[in-house]
């Protein structure tokens, strides 16, 4: 007879995987893959090999010669990276190698958050997001988007709710640049009002900056940590979606003294050292040149999933055009749920992010869902949305046309 | 003015690195860091660079092909591996490979422990395992060791105690193989009757077995897993102390459907797979013959260790002689507190462990210490040790003789 571990469980231990991992679905629009063909394997390959003849011997020691904010050449090159692209000044004693920037996520939740703090972040936002904040017992307070991102009358409205009841939210979550899911990318004069909001409310900033380097037209507004002169806003980024998901490469930007409390939370003794190194050795001269050739194959994704939804779902399916990333957050009528569009949609091996999910008021956002358009090839996309249209009419009786031909 | 993050900070980041890395002293004797010329650098290398040219593009997935488990062609080495040196016979699914088994151990706390709760374990014992569970509000309660592990006289009494009050303990933590900090090696017939215990209180056991492939003499009893007809015990061990520790390689056996409570836990979507790639390509035909010939530089170190010991600490260290690993636990004079002997040493560059972290304890061993010897060259160990004990008689007038000469 099997041990009954079910006796023994935690309470953070609610959540249970059902059974192993069975593969991917086909039509696989979630989650932040992407285009396999574009990861530099050859390069990284030979990057790794140097690197690793070279100083490999230092990985007989935790955290090599570089402690345990990882890699110093690595922590180096993201500091050039950075003040290149985000126009941020940050040494690298400022800097930690995480597992992915999800690690610098639970880090800095870790780091602030007790059961019953609250949260401010976009309506619409990273699932994984609000997860780890309700896991935390902490309250997500959402903050309304528009076509720009994040709305600054809403953000003032809610701090100064908030400070109405006597809460004082940890701190303000934002994703400003290519937000999760909406897609839209903050001004630089909201970043500052957003700064100066901060500031009168007495809140730290976490910027998560994860998918910044994907702004289609190549030009980012400086990010919110570069305008700060007050070190409030702490800062993420990540390797995944430029360079490869599975290497699970972030980091996490913070002024020493938090850093001093994040480090002892970081209880792995590090993130990988090949991984770390193959970076290091990859990025120099490499790294602008290898985001550039990724920036049209993604417009050309992006423009493809827009005309088949324009084609397939047509005027069921409302979204703002991608100016950059992976996803794209569709409006269809608010008959459609898409919690149960999801399960039809799997039966089909089609897979789709459900609005419910996205959004801290679910209940609210259950006629919407994002699709993940960065891992699909263009044929895919296609099949896959004319797919979709068929399992939501048969659900739904939605979308009535596909293409210029009635349905049903 | 920069932004006073102390004001919002959680309870859980009470813990501060006051400053960033410095180096390491050059008589480091902590810590598993092992001896730098025999990480197989240039053989993993050529692994890594090989794999990821065949295999890289799947990168772009997160989990590559292989689900949130880890890349299954390195947990089916695993099982492998476990087969033939531990006696274990696991699938694949029951494999979870983790970023060193330091985030093993975070996870199954994370799945079992609630504050309040009670977890047996070897008096003197890993000092990471007694923060980690102090700092979850779990009481360790130790159980007595002899010269050849935990006593399973002291094991029956803890637990008839504490079933007695009424309380059951979550799980017997056990470092069976080369225990850490004492080195003993338990023999197969309390490692039976651990489970007959086990099974007689109905609790499970977590067995670390982290440091099982250095056992000097190149055989050791069968993992307590491998005992086990009931799916009672939880297994975690690491290529930390094999092939490199800043790899960050460990893993983790839980049956199903323990396993799938664990999985949801993991937040960091996956370890890093260039390291995953590049040890399932390095391992197969080369793992065996690799610890094979770290096994006598290992002995030497120890041997090295002891002679030095007993050359500048003669009668006032004491010792069992080491039969596998890297770490030494030396009983010093009642009149030295390693505390303080810790920190007198660290000002002429040599690191030590103090008994009194050591321990569950600690008050009871800090005329104790642990003095790693694998990573220190032979001539640092001899030197570091002569040092070590000057240090030792200016701040408590021990040992009085150095070799055949008095001292002071």
């Amino acid at each position: 007879m099997s041990f009954a571990f079910d006796d023994f469980l935690s309470t953070t231990a609610a959540a249970q995987q059902a059974q192993p991992f069975q593969g991917l679905p086909k039509y696989h629009f979630v989650g932040g893959n992407i285009d396999e063909p574009t990861v530099p394997a050859d390069a990284l390959a030979e990057a790794v090999a140097r690197v690793i003849r070279e100083e490999g011997h230092a990985m007989g020691k935790y955290f090599m010669d570089s402690g345990p904010q990882g890699y110093l050449p690595l922590r180096e090159e993201i500091c050039a990276i950075l003040d290149r692209r985000a126009g941020m000044n940050v040494p690298p004693e400022q800097v930690l190698v995480t597992t992915g920037s999800l690690q610098a996520m639970d880090l800095v939740n870790k780091a602030l958050l007790n059961p019953g703090d609250v949260v401010l972040l976009e309506e619409a936002n990273y699932m994984g997001a609000i997860k780890k904040l309700r896991a935390l017992g902490v309250t997500p307070y959402p903050v309304a988007l528009d076509e720009h991102g994040i709305r600054m009358d809403a953000l003032e409205e809610a701090l100064q709710t908030l400070a109405n009841q006597g809460t004082k939210p940890k701190f303000i979550y934002t994703i400003p640049t290519i937000q999760n899911p909406t897609g839209s990318v903050l001004p630089e004069d909201r970043r500052r009002q957003m700064l100066a909001l901060a500031k009168k409310y007495d809140v730290p900033i976490f910027e998560d900056d994860c998918y910044a380097d994907l702004v289609f037209s190549g030009t980012r507004p400086p990010a919110i940590h570069a305008l700060d002169d007050e070190d409030r806003v702490i800062y993420c980024g990540t390797f995944s979606k430029t360079i490869a998901p599975a290497l699970r490469m972030g980091f996490l930007v913070a002024p020493w003294p938090l850093m001093g409390h994040i480090l002892p939370l970081k209880t792995d003794a590090g993130s990988g050292a090949l991984e770390q190194m193959a970076l290091a050795e990859y990025l120099p001269g490499r790294f602008d040149a290898h985001v550039d050739a990724l920036l049209p194959m993604l417009q050309e994704k992006a423009d493809t999933l827009c005309a088949a939804l324009d084609e397939h779902f047509g005027a069921a399916a409302s979204y703002d055009r991608p100016v950059g990333g992976i996803y794209l957050w569709v409006t269809l009528p608010e008959t459609v749920d898409t919690d149960r569009l999801y399960e039809a949609a799997l039966k089909h091996g089609i897979e789709i992010n459900q609005g419910s999910q996205w959004t801290v008021e679910g209940e609210k956002h259950r006629h919407r869902m994002r699709l993940c358009f960065g891992h699909a090839p263009l044929d895919t996309i296609r099949e896959g949305v004319a797919k979709l249209a068929d399992v939501c009419f048969e659900e739904f009786g939605l979308p009535t046309r596909s293409g210029n031909v009635a349905r049903g």
